[in-house]
């Protein structure tokens, strides 16, 4: 309202709270649907759902928010790069412009495709026939080329498959990805062959058979509360899919599956959707309702996640601190069983066909199958009807396993339906992260470990938010990771972690 | 997009569902906030829902709609006036204009100085001050007073409350409502007098005392089950304050509270949202997304709660069809207890201090006394200073019962701390037309409370829907009524009905 130069930072804050506010809106109803709506609401919630996020894509690329980007950087040039104010700036302007450069007509075409796509996914993964999800997957491709076709000269971008990698890991590119997903492969397969060549077993028996889905209730409840997320500020809900959403940096919505006969999703999979919502919650409340106020990059995402679940969730420290609560829940089952038994049926390494039920070692080569396949797609060098024996193959050659059929292979996800090209190597760029940030607190916090055997699990939390959670998102991943650990993304502390994990449980 | 004619009846209506899907959105806010919400986001939750009701404003008074509105009304003006198209026409241009007629500064003013008002009345209450409340309350009056003369002129109001009504009751003017509410005042006094002077004594002991809040959740879930309310399209959730939501016409949100020495609530509060929720259910889908798809007069959507609660759910039928499930949940409270004395418990008369927990017969007159001292207040006939005293007095006139402080006095309700003035007397109003209804449906279906006792309830939900829920929202209350049952709102059913019942109970 005022003419004072200093106003027009505070009416582009004001615009992005509400773009803000209309994405955590759209949350909410997302979250609902998954958890708690009544099944015959679906049609009008997808309705409701677009109609929101139309209404914050028209503010997103408004020509009034350009204006009010432009006016504001004016104001907040001669300020430091890191400050709240210049980050602003920056982040909204990345984003305006990359939103622009999409038409509306392309962008809807891709929403209404790739909605198709996946209830066509749903019907082909239940039937194993890739065939009838092939002319989907070929729309998708197509769009996405079109889409990725936008951003010609934006921001450096070389490779054609930069644009789509950058919706989830913002400015990094397709041959920085792929060395560092190379360098992991190369350094994870032979810790397999050395598990399997061990001659040791690992027997898994006490994680499996039955578990009242009750106990493991309170089991998933009391894993929560222990961990040092703000009291007051989450909740706990079963769905099908688990996943953690913020509908405010202080109300984190963690949900879970309860299997009946494996107690590890009541432990493992709460852990890491718990890391992901203590993300979130670390976030200042100065960035509050702003775009920096929610991490972009899936892979530090993914790094909080995987850190808390593996190497807080499966250490054999937190693990000791759980086991009376778990021989209390489950006495038949757990009443007798030795820490040292958990911690390896914990760390088990199986290759087998379902990357959502992977192990943590073999889960990366999922991954890395994933977005080759993926390059290859782009890059011509893999036709899409070719793509179910490719798959076969590279799971036969990094795992050693025979796909029976496609519902267990190339259609287990509904990534590619969705039309998300680009989003699986965060997975693994997360464990890299993860593996460098545990590297970081082993030095600084060298008590930290003995400290979660008795559950405290705060100073972890607090050297996280002080290094990694107050910069929300104000930078991008590879600004981010020189800040926190001094230098760029590095596979050998994660490798070097994962060597030592499976010598002691193989003894290799 | 099209230049056709017919395509801005299109436009008004895709313009229309939007509007529609940002306070659905907004209403899973509110849900939310009061059944899952994790106390911690409340604060940035109120900033979402303050976002959505501020775009969804926007666009309901926009230039644009109107111009949409004025077009569509020249392609409809040939339709049959209860056409849909014709009645949205009708019924979007009724509430632009009034939408318009407030500048948004006063809009902004009341939300903001209510929101104040609200918190400041909880302490209030809690502390039974009403010195600290009375300076919100006037601001509360002074800005109602300014909202009702942005109406001078508009659709023939003549009272200065007429506008104030007409947002909870559209198109009743206040001296309507004030001869329907006065007859029924001094219809339903000498019915309280002659049961307390009967001599009759009703127990309802077998409704107080420790019921189990888990046996009353299934006992709850079970009646709403029993209801004939569309499968898959409802859940129950606990609240505070019970209420009933639509996040559309199949997704229905009814909530209830569990008082573990009362099982009263879990029956007849749950049968009420219940009613509410089938009025929402019964709507046509032609209309859902439209403003005609949610009845907006507060009486008729009362009336079909109360219809429910009242002359279903505490008649003998229905009664005698639940007792053997009480028997079961709750075998040392209710195993043994005979139909009538739950029948007769479930009828009880006693005046009382506070409305939400009054009887059917007395609550009226609780409703009616705040109706009059709203008038009195806004045509200063009492003081809002003199408001306890008067609130004392009326009710020691009416009801015959001591106040013995302002919490259980003129604080007790949060209405006018949230400046609805004006919203009371349609709780009245949802009897008189529910005794009109069941009076025309004891004519139609004469062998409906057979079917009652049998758990047979389709048959009354059907006439329901073929009578009154398929208008949806196309007319004003007063030619509701009169396309329902042929003639004006009248007193005289409902009056004649609660004889009978009073009667019954007590030997009048």
């Amino acid at each position: 309202m005022s003419p004072s130069p200093a106003s027009k930072l505070a009416e582009l804050r004001e615009r992005l709270a509400e773009i803000n506010d209309l994405g955590r809106a759209r949350a909410l109803l997302a979250w609902d649907e998954r958890t708690k709506m009544p099944p015959a609401g679906a049609e009008t919630r997808a309705e409701q759902s677009a109609t929101l996020a139309r209404i914050r894509h028209e503010r997103l690329i408004s020509d009034e928010l350009g204006r009010l980007i432009d006016a504001a950087g004016g104001e907040t040039e001669s300020l430091p790069y890191e400050s709240d104010a210049a980050s602003l700036v920056r982040v909204a302007r990345r984003g305006w412009e990359k939103a622009r450069r999409v038409p509306p007509d392309l962008r809807a075409e891709i929403t209404r495709t790739s909605s198709l796509a996946e209830h066509a996914w749903v019907d082909a993964r239940a039937s194993s026939d890739f065939k009838a999800f092939l002319p989907h997957l070929e729309r998708n491709v197509e769009l996405r080329r079109r889409y990725a076709a936008c951003f010609e000269g934006f921001d450096g971008f070389e490779h054609e498959f930069d644009p789509l990698l950058d919706d989830f890991e913002p400015g990094m590119r397709t041959a920085e990805v792929a060395a560092i997903l190379g360098e992991l492969r190369d350094g994870i397969r032979p810790l397999i062959a050395a598990a399997a060549e061990s001659g040791e077993t690992v027997d898994d028996a006490c994680l499996r058979g039955s578990f009242s889905v009750e106990a493991q209730e309170t089991l998933a409840r009391d894993v929560v509360a222990g961990l040092p997320l703000q009291e007051g500020a989450w909740r706990l809900d079963s769905t099908i899919h688990p996943f953690a959403v913020a509908i405010s940096p202080a109300d984190l919505r963690i949900t879970t599956r309860f299997d009946p006969d494996y107690i590890g999703t009541a432990v493992w999979s709460v852990i890491h959707e718990a890391g992901h919502a203590m993300y979130e919650n670390g976030v200042p409340r100065e960035l509050w309702r702003s775009p920096l106020a929610s991490p972009s990059s899936l892979g530090f995402h993914e790094s909080q996640s995987r850190l808390w679940e593996n190497w807080v969730g499966r250490g054999r420290p937190y693990l000791g601190h759980l086991l009376p609560r778990l021989a209390t829940l489950f006495p038949d089952r757990l009443g007798a069983v030795e820490l040292d038994t958990v911690y390896r049926a914990a760390n088990k390494i199986e290759p087998s066909l379902i990357r959502v039920e992977a192990d943590q070692v073999t889960y990366n080569l999922h991954v890395i199958l994933r977005f080759e396949l993926e390059l290859e797609i782009f890059n011509g060098a893999t036709e899409l009807s070719e793509l179910p024996a490719a798959w076969n193959d590279r799971m036969q050659q990094y795992l050693g396993v025979a796909v029976p059929d496609d519902a267990h292979g190339v259609l287990q996800d509904v990534h590619w339906a969705g039309g998300n090209f680009g989003y699986f190597p965060t997975y693994s760029l997360g464990n890299v992260i993860a593996g460098q940030l545990w590297d970081r607190i082993m030095t600084e916090l060298p008590d930290v470990e003995e400290g979660i055997g008795r559950g405290e699990l705060a100073p972890l939390r607090d050297w996280l938010r002080e290094n990694l959670h107050r910069h929300g998102n104000k930078f991008m991943p590879k600004e981010l990771i020189q800040r926190v650990v001094g230098g760029p993304i590095d596979v050998a502390p994660y490798l070097r972690q994962l060597e030592q994990r499976v010598s002691e449980i193989y003894g290799t």
